[in-house]
């Protein structure tokens, strides 16, 4: 998720509401233990408000816990609650996802066993020759004879990574490696990181036109806006590969899905809904277009200095579409007044910025989507009775907007046909099947959790289908 | 091995000796046949020539081949024969090269599996933005939180491919899939195809260096001479992570190794030598500057137009070398003129273009290294009895020059200690201990096997000792 600043009209919310437990704050502990001392610890995490995840055991007196935290002074003060429980010995206690990036989350497999020169001979000297003479006498041959048919490159330059802003390539990393095990375990598709120092449009082209001929096609990940919307058309007007920018994309997908399917709970066309937009970065954006290809009434945006509108001097092509194709009853001032009378909110911008009098100044059966991550814009539980369904980006309430619940199914649909690129029709032909793999939506229910069995394959079936039917598929060799 | 043209002095010997079977031209030959038949297929086979290196059954009367030949021309003939034995029902027979290369050599394998939200919290978001805060705080993090500390990037444009010349990055593919094979059976590398478009230096340079963050090393590999020369300097001067050409590095250790070798299987000091290197590309100038650090007497180069020697101009910076340092009483003429009288004659250039009578030339008890490959520069079967010691490119024959015994444990050696670069001292060290690990060289066996046991880790142990003594190691965070 992009990132803006607050609205100067937007007053912080400071206390957003208190932090669950996660497994990103998790302790990884070994203790050795019998059984009425592990019932002291038991006893203790849990009056702390820590969660036990997991116990396991080695049939002996030793015990490994996961205890999920609710941040690092957490943490702390139940590892120490730990060490002091009476008849406890401890082993170890580690931090469970630190120790879980150790060395890095992926490794090359071969798929070729080389055990002896007959092997060597066949792939590599002298049958590889052979190989790859076949590709230069006839191009085409790559997709069958190399991994190019099943490898995206996950390329980022660490100028956006989640919250956490410009951080640079080498701590972009652990991000890009979960990606590439997100695309693996969620689609089978070999997905590699690519972190680069390049900064400007120029430089980023430049970089994702040389390592093209590598990759069946790039996804380009936490770059910021506005260099990330140049980025990606110039690639893509360059380049027969597809380009997907994820931060954009991959958001306006499981977006248009989950409004698709939240209209039907409410009963609203989506001709006749008004969607407010806050926060135009690269997701704002791409759900904005998105959404308008749908057939929304009418999208009004609202960056850092207020709602975009005609009397905004100087806005970048991509915020003046606001202006140009949004906005159609003319509102001025705040996120505020944007809100007021609309049908559906989405933020993209920061924790707690929206207050819940706004969100009761909305159309009758509201639907508010606060997807900054992990703190969204307004905690549900601080939403007025007016609401009728809610979206967050998190995992631990209803109706998670996850972007793992497209980009792997979007990537595999097009690898599959080998497509030349990623175009509107496709991106709209994952969202629809998105939301069609819940026939029956729900307040509770919009879409799909991100690890419902067969989300990847109904997305990519969709996102072939429609790829083929464009004619963006590259004939078998 | 780079390949120039032969100088205007070598006639080219058209019957270099005819092509022994290899898998690199197997047949995967699938066949329903019962005892009888099978003989039948057997004796066929042999007697045109092909050798019959694996046979698999499932328990019933289906057997599976792998069936060496000679060429493509001997495939078809070969898959002729089969299909015409009596009793016997062809299966399937297909190109065992080409299968194996299928889809491609490598795939990704996430080493953290995510089963459930849990996990994902961990490897992912929110836990990833964690490990990402702490890079950003402490760069040197990366390396312990990321795969960059075992991944190397396999960086190519395919401008020198094997002996096919400048093919281009997408036909350079299967190649580089292969080294990475090599690397991770070999030295347990995560090595990662780069292909490129760049062609330019300057080009290439850009590419290093943006992609830089995501590896510990960069091998360069098949780029053309001189630009690979430029194209390393400058990534070496501006990263801090070694940059390692292997056409050039990986072969000059194994030459030097098996020159170290060699000369005391004839009894002379390496002071006393003349070296003559035919073919001055990448892997001739790496070799003359390694064999230099070594304390060879005297290095003759010659290029496609003769000897380098002070009368030739317009000689660039890398040529120049061996007229400056090299040459020593002034030889000119062509390839037969630099070796008469010389100790050893390195072929680093094309196929059969050494004619017998200029070898017996050579000093007494020569040491004739004829790297072309497949077809060296003259077939060992056609050497005169003065030849000493003798070694090719080649598998099927003794003393096989091979970079896979220098690279894997080179790169595993450096990233051990998470290496700022790769120097001289490094290859040295690399070439010493390969050479160490024939301790009896006889004219048989002047180095290891490719498949000889302990070869990478010796290496490797080698390197990251010379590496730490040079202070190019990193501190372990």
């Amino acid at each position: 998720m992009t990132t803006t600043d607050s609205s100067p009209d937007m007053t912080s919310n400071p206390t957003p509401s208190p932090t669950r437990p996660s497994t990103g704050y998790a302790l990884d502990v070994t203790v050795r233990a019998d059984t009425e001392a592990m019932g002291h610890i038991l006893a203790a995490v849990a009056g702390m408000g820590a969660d036990v995840r997991r116990v396991d055991s080695d049939g002996t007196a030793v015990r490994r816990l996961l205890v999920a935290c609710s941040g690092t002074d957490h943490q702390l003060a139940v590892r120490t609650a730990i060490e002091s429980t009476t008849g406890v010995e401890v082993v170890a206690i580690v931090d469970a996802t630190f120790a879980l990036h150790e060395g890095g989350k992926l490794k090359v497999a071969p798929t070729a066993d080389l055990s002896g020169p007959d092997d060597l001979a066949m792939a590599y000297t002298p049958g590889v020759g052979r190989v790859s003479s076949r590709i230069a006498d006839e191009p085409e041959s790559v997709w069958r004879y190399t991994g190019r048919s099943n490898a995206v490159a996950v390329l980022s330059n660490g100028t956006a990574v989640l919250g956490l802003g410009d951080i640079g390539p080498e701590a972009a990393m652990p991000v890009m490696e979960g990606k590439a095990v997100l695309f693996k375990q969620f689609a089978d598709v070999d997905a590699y990181p690519v972190c680069v120092t390049g900064r400007t449009v120029d430089e980023m082209v430049a970089i994702g036109r040389a390592i093209a001929p590598t990759f069946g096609g790039i996804n380009l990940e936490d770059i910021a806006a506005p260099a990330c919307f140049e980025i990606e058309r110039r690639l893509q007007a360059e380049l027969d590969i597809p380009i997907f920018h994820d931060d954009q994309h991959g958001t306006a997908i499981v977006v248009v899905a989950a409004i698709i399917n939240a209209a039907r709970v409410v009963g609203k066309a989506l001709s006749d809904m008004t969607v407010t937009i806050v926060g135009t970065g690269a997701a704002g954006v791409a759900c904005a277009l998105l959404l308008d290809e749908i057939g929304i009434g009418n999208i009004i945006g609202v960056d850092s200095k207020g709602v975009l509108h005609a009397g905004r001097d100087g806005l970048g092509e991509f915020k003046q579409w606001f202006v140009d194709h949004g906005n159609r009853r003319g509102v001025t001032g705040g996120a505020r007044e944007a809100i007021a009378g609309a049908d559906v909110l989405i933020g993209l911008s920061g924790p707690g910025i929206i207050e819940p009098e706004w969100i009761a100044d909305m159309a009758p059966d509201s639907i508010v989507f606060a997807l900054a991550n992990p703190v969204p814009e307004i905690m549900p539980e601080l939403l007025p009775s007016s609401v009728a369904v809610v979206a967050t980006g998190r995992s631990d309430y209803p109706n998670q907007i996850n972007n793992v619940l497209a980009f792997p199914g979007v990537f595999r649909g097009l690898l599959d046909v080998r497509a030349t690129r990623a175009t509107d029709g496709v991106k709209l032909a994952a969202a629809r099947a998105l939301a069609e793999m819940v026939p029956e939506p729900t307040a509770d229910r919009i879409i799909p959790g991100a690890f419902d069995p067969g989300v990847a394959e109904v997305v990519s079936f969709a996102v072939s289908q429609a790829a083929v039917a464009e004619g963006l598929d590259r004939p078998m060799v």
